[in-house]
């Protein structure tokens, strides 16, 4: 029987997911219509999504079997209480890889001193010792797909990497903490902290002034997770006083990120606009055509969020 | 037997080394007298050598079994006619970790354009598609201890690496090419470029006009081996054209490099002080240990360099 597959990622998406997504099922084998909008929104089963683009009322979608987010987070359609059925969000090999390279470059950047070497293009000759990665402790918060993969490069780079999350976690050549008690391990000892959590009611403002007070003087943070996870103010604060010796931040409570916003001119703070990493139409179409597959097998979907945890 | 062994790497250099070199000696259990000055020339049986420390002409040392290098590089010493004894170089394992997180530093920045974001700092939020490592081919000329350690820590991180040297290797992950015609192929697919080569007369000026043009427009070239193996002027032109975007170069013919030398204020270049990686006394020391035990116990040296090859 044909799925009815309502593509709702708004225009350009669509132009630029209508043919990989056609192949994907294909390849799948999965028997489906897809449209990017409905007119008979009775008639919609699964709901491609992104925030923005797809319906904020799913009351209408009275034959709904599924929603197939095509982002990580899932924030902004996790609460919505018209929404009765399985949720997925979108853990995408390419996007994992793109993050991998963008802490590991952003680490290594920080790590070796970039910034000071690009500074000192003016004719002296300023040696100065660099530390090796062994020496050098990175904690990672969130060891989800991202978060492992980053960890991960990290560790086998040869950093000293302590990594956090929600729930025990035991992953080779990592150190792995859990809890409040972890939580606050991790943060003692991190010369550069990464956070790639998800933004729940629990992770929302999560490094906040005290938990900022505990790095490690002369610290770093990369946030290519979601701006959410840290209290703005007491970031500022902290790389201010020169508590903190840097931030580089991808992501931001408000995004495009205001040309009025502090941290745009903060000389302790790197801006990049949320390019970290990004689903990749080819790679993402697989996983939405091997979840609709298995939706029309009646089998386990992938990647299903947990409503109540909140990712 | 006690092995009378000189330092000659200089006040400072034996400031450091004089502690963990006894320390190593202890644990490898060697018999040796270690001095930074020779009143009896006749009486050094060892020398530890940098060069500009160390001694020009080796006629007096009448009982010399053994020059060991500190540095990886020999190019001022292997061509000393009043050198009859074996010359060993430093294999340092800490020189290849700080050359590795060089490296893939330095190829991260250039992959994700982080120059770009650095600059970008100005209120306008820019979002641009950043390849995977994956889709970024980068060669390696050189797969010594330091060229290996690099292309395999930049294959692991996705990269597509085409590695080169001298002689026929294979390396897993790697696609390894040798001889002229292997040159040209790695050359012509190199968006990034990473030169480890020793400076010997073959790879003098190796990078000139003729090979830097077979590297795709737009390529970019990061030099942590030795300055000699590229043609300065050839470098700058292929940058003044914009055939070549970026050299981020630690190593220069002259060093310190002049105040004046086009490199420093050149858009396109990015100097580093030759701090790409450094020998370390705790690791260096106990690779000179080890060869003075095998020197005393008759045993053949470890990283002996091949005269006629110059490395």
């Amino acid at each position: 029987m044909t799925l009815e597959v309502l593509f709702a990622g708004g225009p350009d998406r669509w132009a630029s997911y209508r043919t990989p997504l056609a192949m994907a099922l294909a390849e799948a084998g999965v028997d489906a219509r897809l449209a990017d909008s409905a007119e008979d929104p009775e008639r919609v089963e699964v709901i491609v999504y992104t925030p923005g683009s797809g319906p904020r009322d799913f009351t209408p979608y009275t034959r709904l079997r599924a929603v197939m987010g095509l982002w990580a987070g899932v924030e902004r359609i996790v609460g919505n209480p018209t929404l009765k059925v399985p949720l997925t969000r979108m853990v995408d090999p390419a996007m994992t890889e793109g993050m991998r390279e963008y802490v590991v470059g952003h680490v290594l950047r920080h790590h070796l001193g970039l910034d000071l070497d690009l500074a000192r293009q003016d004719g002296v000759w300023r040696q100065r010792h660099v530390a090796l990665a062994r020496e050098r402790r990175v904690g990672v918060l969130g060891l989800g797909a991202l978060g492992r993969a980053a960890a991960t490069a990290l560790a086998q780079l040869g950093f000293s990497v302590s990594g956090w999350s929600r729930t025990p976690r035991d992953l080779p050549g990592l150190s792995c903490r859990h809890g409040e008690a972890g939580l606050a391990e991790v943060l003692d000892g991190a010369e550069i902290l990464v956070t790639l959590l998800p933004h729940t009611p629990d992770t929302e403002g999560l490094l906040d002034a005290r938990r900022l007070a505990r790095l490690p003087a002369g610290a770093v943070i990369v946030n290519p997770g979601r701006g959410a996870l840290i209290d703005d103010d007491a970031l500022l604060a902290a790389l201010d006083s020169g508590h903190l010796a840097h931030a580089t931040l991808d992501v931001f409570r408000t995004e495009p990120l205001p040309p009025d916003h502090p941290f745009w001119s903060h000389p302790r703070v790197t801006v990049t606009p949320h390019i970290a990493s990004e689903t990749r139409p080819d790679t993402a179409s697989r996983v939405i055509a091997e979840n609709l597959r298995r939706l029309a097998a009646g089998e386990p979907l992938l990647h299903l969020v947990d409503r109540q945890r909140g990712y």
